[in-house]
């Protein structure tokens, strides 16, 4: 079994070549749910969906986030009737929003929703929302605001500056069925080239979460989203310093801190213009293995999929070095 | 003041033509909900709607409810999803009613989230709701059934056999601020040409709306919506006999009943095609007469409003006959 914590669009490219590569049937992706945010009355979860719709082939395959042939008639006429269009809602995506909500008013908990949503969208891994509490990374700006991540992110471009993150609710939220289990019972667990600050910290902050990975047998294995010094997309280069870590591939595996002293991590992937890290990333505890991580093909990211189940002493059956042919 | 107990369509043909007759800001329209529904976790309330989309010149021109230059992909998507498309939505009209739901989320009711939305439509004349409370149309077919009127209409097409029709919530519900207070001072009450069964009844229904029209010093005018013993629209005919009443016009203001003998009407206009009707609804006990009142165009609609004005002893001043040129 192979446990994967995950943002969005970072991990659901992941995803794509882990999927080439192991069962769909045996992979448990545990899923970052403090950006959900809820509009219109409507609930709505980025990085659930950004992985379902990658995986399903329904993704915008420019924007990589949303869905493709995208139409915005419901974001026109909410707009007419006075809506600031801020956080824009396609009609297809708005579908599953709809969905997702009336589910959810019938007291459905988010992760039966979930199931329901992927099971819609033939996918046959398992997503599971980390928490079916309520979990919101909350942005503290260096301006005294407190601000909803995507007010933050989408609403002011990240541009204000950032003083603290907050996890609000985590420490009561309880992790959703089946999260602890898949992490206690998983044979490798693979933290996703998502953003540390606002997907994987959102998901270890659930003290259930924290302590499945204090105690599992498997191995964490992390890749990194931070390449030769910057983020391949999104804006951890803004969140980073705020806690405290350098912009660069070893400043986040320091940040996750090794196993062995406490943190998160048994081995950290760095992108292979990054090598010249491997001796600092080692010499905090872990072990340390440079690859390609710039996954704009499958079969690149299937490749790195196979360097970290090896690094996780996890590889699939057939594809383990000198198994069957 | 004048004031209109309306359903959807035939109501909102009639008011295209009082508004041009009467200014809107001393009309007040009390509308039917017990057609309302929730749909997708969605309050859906189509005969306030129609009658918004067509005094805002929304309305699709041939089908006469919902949106011109609608399109539908959230419905296309909801199938998608797994979703029975037996109650469509454009998406047009879906962004109202996410509109909508969410202020009654947060507690606003509904006769309120209606002065918002009427509003935002540019309409000065008033909406109301007949009560914030759920009142719900129920069609007890004679095959045993216990259905929601739009399952019996949209979904089965209005085929099954009607045993009773049912208003249910109505003893309870209390009418919404401002109907009794409308209906009470109002210079004319006018009863629209909607379905008697299932647009007017419901709000007669609701016991504060029966104790102030009977109490009221206005005349009570209503229009036929049967014309040459052939309902204009929708299925009146399927419901009428369930309720013991003839398919024409005078089986119609039978029903109603004179306000002389505890009923609802002071007056009745049937159709110049029925002008040989009058004399068995004077017999009734009320005032009637003969007009146009079929109104494919705006003209009509406006001779026609002045019609029921005339009898309802409620001319506006510039219209009054022999009043200024």
């Amino acid at each position: 079994m192979v446990v994967v914590l995950a943002g969005g669009v970072g991990a659901a490219r992941f995803l794509r070549g882990l999927t080439a590569v192991v069962a769909p049937e045996d992979i448990t992706v545990i899923v970052n749910v403090g950006d959900d945010l809820e509009l219109h009355g409507l609930r709505i979860c980025p990085d659930l969906d950004s992985i379902t719709y990658w995986l399903a082939g329904l993704v915008h395959p420019e924007q990589q986030w949303g869905r493709a042939d995208e139409r915005f008639t419901v974001r026109d006429e909410l707009i007419r009737l006075g809506h600031e269009p801020w956080f824009t809602l396609g009609d297809r995506d708005l579908a599953l929003h709809v969905h997702r909500t009336a589910l959810l008013r019938e007291g459905m908990a988010l992760s039966a929703v979930t199931a329901d949503v992927t099971r819609r969208h033939g996918l046959t891994l398992r997503l599971l929302p980390v928490t079916d509490d309520r979990l919101e990374t909350r942005i503290h700006t260096v301006d005294g605001r407190d601000l909803h991540f995507q007010q933050w992110w989408v609403g002011e471009r990240a541009v204000p500056d950032v003083a603290r993150v907050e996890y609000r609710g985590a420490q009561a939220a309880r992790a959703a069925p089946g999260v602890v289990e898949a992490i206690v019972d998983a044979d490798v667990v693979i933290v996703a080239p998502s953003n540390p600050v606002v997907s994987v910290a959102p998901i270890t902050a659930v003290p259930a979460v924290a302590a499945a990975l204090a105690s599992t047998a498997a191995r964490v294995v992390g890749v990194s989203p931070i390449v030769g010094g910057r983020v391949v997309r999104g804006m951890a280069h803004r969140l980073l310093p705020a806690v405290g870590a350098d912009v660069d591939a070893t400043g986040v595996a320091a940040w996750y801190g090794a196993r062995s002293s406490g943190g998160l991590l048994d081995a950290w992937i760095v992108d292979s213009v990054d090598a010249g890290a491997l001796p600092d990333v080692r010499a905090l505890g872990m072990t340390a293995s440079a690859t390609d991580t710039l996954m704009d093909d499958p079969d690149i990211a299937a490749a790195l999929a196979r360097t970290v189940l090896g690094l996780g002493h996890a590889w699939p059956q057939d594809d383990r070095p000198g198994g069957p042919a």
